[in-house]
């Protein structure tokens, strides 16, 4: 009997792994898919491709989806499995995680909008350089909190947080001088303040991104940081080391 | 043993409840400070009163640490209680709402933060009937998702996704005369901006509402309807009646 007992223990838990481990891939690959949405959205604005900016605009209903199906399997885990613990976070922890994707694809698909907007609205580049700049910036945030994510690395985290302080900055920079060439040309009020949402709507990608790497910093330490600046959650992480 | 056994089952399902009571009582409580952040913030602004916009962004660290303490108790719920059913669902509804009213928060102290930035910008008030109005609606919306929240009241819920649209379009039309309004003046340009992006973050506190509508709805029904037009929300609550 105990054989059999504990085959059936084994399977039930490889199944939980399973299971785990699904949800986990689940949302990296979303988080795959809106990078890429946040990456075609940018090209689409700077090549005035209306083609590729409407194809990101319909790929967001598959971004929303995936936020459904994976904050689905993760309330059937938590009513099915009961998790404890570091279970616990991860199956938390993604479905935050989701939630923030899913405002990433919003965002791009907001800045594919403006890019439709914006090949209407003239030839002129002004403030494409700026976009470009920062888009790649928050691109690869994106990234390198999935990334850290899937190793636990709080180290990796810790640098998204750093690099979001750098793009508000750019972002608030950019915003000045571009107000600043509307008022000298009035005409180009509209084009510009479209340049300027799509700036923000960057500027809040990098935001989301910065929230994933702290959900890496619960799931690997415990510690819930939202709210804190990066150098105090560098001072709770240290004091937590000791 | 019978006897005690009941009693003790009794006492843990009681302190259970009461657990569960406390976190959505909790939630509602963090409710009423966001609602009345954002009609402060308001008032701060159209006031041209920087000591109340201060005050707001004072508070915005009570709105904050509200989220970490109930999310926290929504987590042991979690890990000791093991709820299922509509607990799960109330436990998981109360832990996405709290995040929703966080943004509202944050969206109030960016408003507090522009009106101390409007305040030094001269006299014109510009755009204040339309933050008056526009404010007040979003404010209400939040109280009504609250309310339908504690009663359970999809009918509720569904009016305040009704009333985000209109919301949006109000939001659109009064951003495309104050475009027109800088093109004529461009001297006003800066503080134009200012009224702009507190309007946006006012259409913002729309969203967050009407999402606090949709947990109801998933609270109520078991649907996640995140999404959906507001049409094809009925039509599915319409469906599942049936």
């Amino acid at each position: 009997m105990d054989t059999i007992k504990d085959a059936h223990t084994h399977h039930i838990s490889q199944q939980f792994n399973e299971e785990l481990e699904g949800v986990k891939k689940s949302m990296l690959e979303m988080g795959g898919l809106v990078e890429k949405q946040v990456r075609d959205a940018i090209r689409s604005l700077i090549n005035a491709d209306v083609q590729l900016a409407e194809l990101v605009r319909e790929r967001d209903d598959l971004v929303n989806n995936m936020e459904i199906t994976i904050d689905k399997e993760c309330t059937q885990i938590l009513a099915k499995r009961q998790p404890a613990a570091s279970d616990l976070r991860l199956v938390l922890a993604v479905s935050k995680c989701i939630s923030d994707l899913e405002r990433i694809g919003d965002e791009a698909s907001k800045i594919a909008r403006l890019a439709i907007e914006l090949s209407g609205q003239g030839d002129s580049q002004q403030g494409f350089v700026e976009i470009r700049h920062i888009g790649d910036e928050v691109s690869s945030m994106i990234q390198q909190s999935l990334t850290a994510f899937a190793r636990l690395d709080v180290d990796s985290a810790l640098k998204v947080a750093h690099e979001d302080r750098t793009v508000d900055m750019e972002y608030r920079s950019t915003v000045r001088e571009l107000i600043t060439y509307m008022m000298e040309d009035p005409r180009s009020i509209s084009r510009v303040l479209n340049i300027i949402w799509a700036l923000r709507a960057l500027e809040r990608v990098g935001d989301h991104a910065m929230n994933i790497g702290e959900y890496v910093i619960y799931l690997a330490k415990g510690l819930d940081v939202r709210h804190m600046d990066v150098e105090q959650v560098e001072d709770r992480l240290e004091s937590v080391e000791k």
